[in-house]
C-alpha cells in the first residue's frame, strides 16, 4: 500500500505512475495460442479431444456425457441448493433481466425532407458462446451477467464452453446454467473453447460471438479471433476506487476495499478522502477485517502490492479530476452529495452512489453488469449489455423523385473520387 | 465469374466455399508490426521521424509544417474546389450528421420497486484519432464517415493521420477535414501512426478510439493495440449482394455491381436473381459498361476473380435464406416489394430498398454510415456510430431501506462464491 498527498512534490510523478501500472501479465504465449487455434480448425474434434486430455486430464470420449453436461445436471444442481440461496439467485437473475430489458434498442424508420426513407432495425445475433473458467475465478453469477443479457437480446443459441479438469464440476456455475436457460454446455476449456466456437466443430456448431472472462489463454484467443467472431472487452485485473469523506464509517470503506482486493492479487483498491485521519482509520479497519477473512493471503497481497490511499485537500474539486485520470471500473462515491460528484466525473464502468452502496451490491443483485472495462478502459469501453449480442441493420429507399433530388449530389462525389461505376449508377437511373 | 444454379447437384458444395472464402490477405507481418509498435513506444517522436523517412520518405524536421497539416491549408483546398463539388460535399455532410444526430443514445435514471435507483448515462471519449490512407484508397467521403459520428458524439479532439508520400498530400481529403472541422492532421501513416495515436509522444497527444482504414500494417496494429485503445471493426475487402428479379432493367444491376468491383480486385459482386435470361442481360451489360469505365482494370478483375451469378427457382423464398448466410456488407433489393423481403433478411451491413436505391447513394449522400462490416462479420457487428465514439457508465445508488431489502441475497451469493469481504461490506452496512 502507498499513500499520496496531493500537496507533496511527488505526487504528480507517483500518480501519473499508478495511472500507467496496467497490472497486466503480458506472457508471451502469441504463439502457442495461435498452434492451439490452427489446431482446432483443422483438427475439429480430435483437436479438442488431444487438448482437452493435456490441458484438463479430462478424456472426451464415444460417451456424450464427457463431451456436453446435461440440462438435467443443471437442473439438479439446482435442486440440490438451499432455498435462501436458490430465491437469491432468483432474485439476482430477475433483477439483471429487468435491467437488461430496458437496454433493449428501438428500430428506426422515417422519411426525410427529400422524401428519403431512412432507419436501422436492430436484431439479435444467432449464437453466442460464454466462458465460464474453471478454479478461483468460476463465478455463477459470472454466468448471470453473461447469459442474461444474450437472453435478453433474443440469442437463439446460448452456449457454454468450461473446463472440468479431471472430470470436476462446479455445481454452483451448473446451478446459474439453469436459471438462465443456456441451450448447450461443453466440458471444454482454454483457447481451445474459443477457437471450437468461432470456427466450429463436427460436435460444436460456430457461435456468432463469444464473451466471458478466462485466463491469458483465453483472453488471447479472444484477442486473435476477433473480426471471425465478436467478442467483449479484453478484460484485466479488478479494480476500485472509493471517493470518501471522513463522515463515512472506516469499517465499511474497509471492508468495500477489501471487497476488491480479495478477487485477485493484483486487484487494486485505491481511496481518495480528505481526511488523514479518516485514511488512517480505514487502514487500521483494513488490517482488522483483513485478519478475519479466509481470503486474507489474496486480499492483503493485493493491497499490499497495489493498494493506493490519496489524500487531498478539497474533496469535490480534486477527486473528481483523479478519478477522471483513473477511469476506474468501480467508483464509490461515500460522499453527503455524490450527485454533484458524480456530475463531474466522464470516465467509469459504473458508480456507487452514496454511503449506503456497497460495490458488492452491483456485483450480484443490483441489476446493472458486473462486467465493466478495466485498466483505464472507461474512457473509451462500455460494461457488457444486450448491444453486445445485437447488431444494427441501416437502410435506404428512394424512389424516382428522391434520387433525382440526391443523386447529383453523389455522381459529383463520386467523380471527385474517380470512381465511375459508382457514377453510373446513379447516372443510369435519373 | 462463376454462376450457380440452385438446382444443380453441386450447388451446396459451391455456395459454401463463397459463404467461406473470406478474400482477406493474411500476411504474416504480426512481427514487423509489434516491432513498429515497440520502436513507436519507447522512441516517441524520434520512432515517428525515422519510420516516416523509411515508408514515406518524407522528412519530418523541426519545422511543424512538415509534422502538421493547418486549418489554413484545409480552408485553402476547400476554397480551391468548384461550386458543385464544395455543395456535394456539404450537402453530404448535413445528411450525414442528420442521420447520426438520430442515433445519440439516451441516459436513464429510475427507481424500481425496492426503491434502489438505476441508470445509465452516455458520455463521448475524450479524443479520436482518424487514419485517412494515402493512394488508391484514400477518400474524402471517408473521413466524412469517420469523423462526422465522431463530431455528433461530442468527441473533444479530432485527431487525424494520413501519410504523405514524398510529401504528396490529398487536397480533396484536406477539403473534407475542413467540412469536418477536424482538430489536428499529422502526416504519419501506417502502424506507426496508430502506435503514435494509442500510445502519444512528446508531439502528439495519445486519443481513445481510433477509427478509419489502412493497408494489413494499420489493421493489424489496431488489432495489436485494442484494448490500448477503442478501435473500430477489423475491416476486409468491400462486397454487394444484389437480389433482382427479371423486372429491372440490367444496365442499372450491372453497374451497382461494377461500383463494388471497381473498389478493389479483392471485392466481391453477386447477383442472386430467379431468371437465367436475366442474368445473361446482366452479365452483357457488365461487358460494355467494363469498357468504357478508367477503373476497368480493377472492376473487371474483381468481377472476373470474384463474382458470382445465382439463378434460384422462387427469389422471395431462396434469396433471403442464401442472403443470410453471407451475411454481405451491403444488399440491395431490386424487387416489387423490397420490404417483405427484408422482413426476412437478418445478417446485413446496410440493406437498399427498391430499384431506385443504387449502393452508391448509400456510400456518399444518403446519411448511413458507410463503414460496414465485411466479410461476414454483419452476422454480429454494426455500421459505424455515434456509439463508437461513446461509452455508457451505469450507476446504482440504495439507502439503508433498499440495502436492506437487497442486500441479504448479495451476501447469500457472495457466501455461495466464497467472497467473505464481499458479503461483508454488505452486512457491515445492515
Amino acid at each position: 500500500m502507498q499513500r499520496l498527498i496531493l500537496d507533496q512534490d511527488d505526487f504528480e510523478r507517483r500518480f501519473t505512475r499508478i495511472v500507467n501500472d496496467r497490472r497486466e501479465s503480458d506472457p508471451n504465449i502469441d504463439h502457442d495460442v495461435r498452434e492451439i487455434i490452427q489446431q482446432v480448425q483443422t483438427g475439429g474434434d480430435d483437436a479438442l479431444r488431444e487438448l482437452t486430455m493435456r490441458y484438463d486430464k479430462h478424456p472426451l470420449t464415444a460417451d456424450l456425457a464427457s463431451w456436453r453436461i446435461g440440462k438435467d445436471q443443471c437442473k439438479a444442481a439446482y435442486d440440490f441448493l438451499d432455498q435462501p440461496t436458490r430465491d437469491a439467485l432468483e432474485l439476482a437473475a430477475d433483477r439483471i433481466r429487468a435491467f437488461h430489458e430496458r437496454q433493449l434498442p428501438k428500430n428506426s424508420d422515417w422519411r426525410d425532407a427529400a422524401n428519403v426513407r431512412l432507419g436501422s432495425r436492430w436484431s439479435a445475433v444467432d449464437a453466442a458462446g460464454l466462458y465460464v473458467p474453471g478454479g478461483r475465478a468460476s463465478y455463477p453469477s459470472s454466468l448471470l451477467m453473461n447469459a442474461i443479457p444474450a437472453k435478453v437480446a433474443g440469442v437463439g443459441r446460448l452456449v457454454v464452453t468450461t473446463p472440468t479438469p479431471r472430470g470436476m464440476m462446479n455445481d454452483l456455475v451448473l446451478a446459474a446454467a439453469h436459471v438462465c436457460e443456456v441451450d448447450e454446455i461443453w466440458r471444454i476449456g482454454g483457447a481451445q473453447a474459443i477457437a471450437a466456437l468461432a470456427y466450429g466443430t463436427d460436435r460444436i456448431r460456430a457461435v456468432d460471438v463469444v464473451t466471458g472472462p478466462g485466463n491469458a489463454y483465453v483472453a488471447e484467443a479472444k484477442r486473435q479471433l476477433y473480426g471471425v467472431v465478436g467478442i467483449d472487452m479484453v478484460a484485466g485485473p479488478s479494480e476500485i476506487l472509493v471517493i470518501s469523506d471522513a463522515r463515512s464509517d472506516p469499517d465499511w470503506i474497509a471492508a468495500d476495499l477489501m471487497s476488491q482486493a480479495e478477487h485477485d492479487p493484483l486487484a487494486q483498491s485505491i481511496l481518495i478522502t480528505d481526511d488523514a485521519g479518516f485514511a488512517d482509520a480505514v487502514e487500521d479497519a483494513i488490517d482488522v477485517l483483513g485478519a478475519q477473512i479466509e481470503t486474507q493471503r489474496t486480499a492483503l497481497r493485493s493491497w499490499e502490492d497495489h493498494g493506493v490511499v490519496i489524500v487531498v485537500n478539497d474533496l469535490e474539486q480534486d477527486a473528481p479530476a483523479l478519478a477522471n485520470r483513473l477511469a476506474a471500473e468501480h467508483v464509490e462515491l461515500a460522499v453527503d452529495d455524490p450527485d454533484a460528484m458524480f456530475a463531474k466525473i466522464r470516465h467509469a464502468g459504473s458508480v456507487f452512489l452514496g454511503r449506503h452502496t456497497p460495490e458488492a451490491v452491483g456485483d450480484y443483485i443490483a441489476g446493472p453488469n458486473h462486467v465493466l472495462p478495466t485498466g483505464r478502459r472507461a474512457r473509451f469501453a462500455s460494461g457488457l449489455s444486450v448491444l453486445d449480442f445485437m447488431k444494427r441493420t441501416s437502410f435506404i429507399s428512394l424512389d424516382a423523385g428522391s434520387l433525382a433530388e440526391i443523386g447529383p449530389a453523389a455522381t459529383a462525389l463520386a467523380d471527385m473520387e474517380g470512381l465511375p461505376a459508382h457514377a453510373a449508377s446513379v447516372k443510369v437511373r435519373l
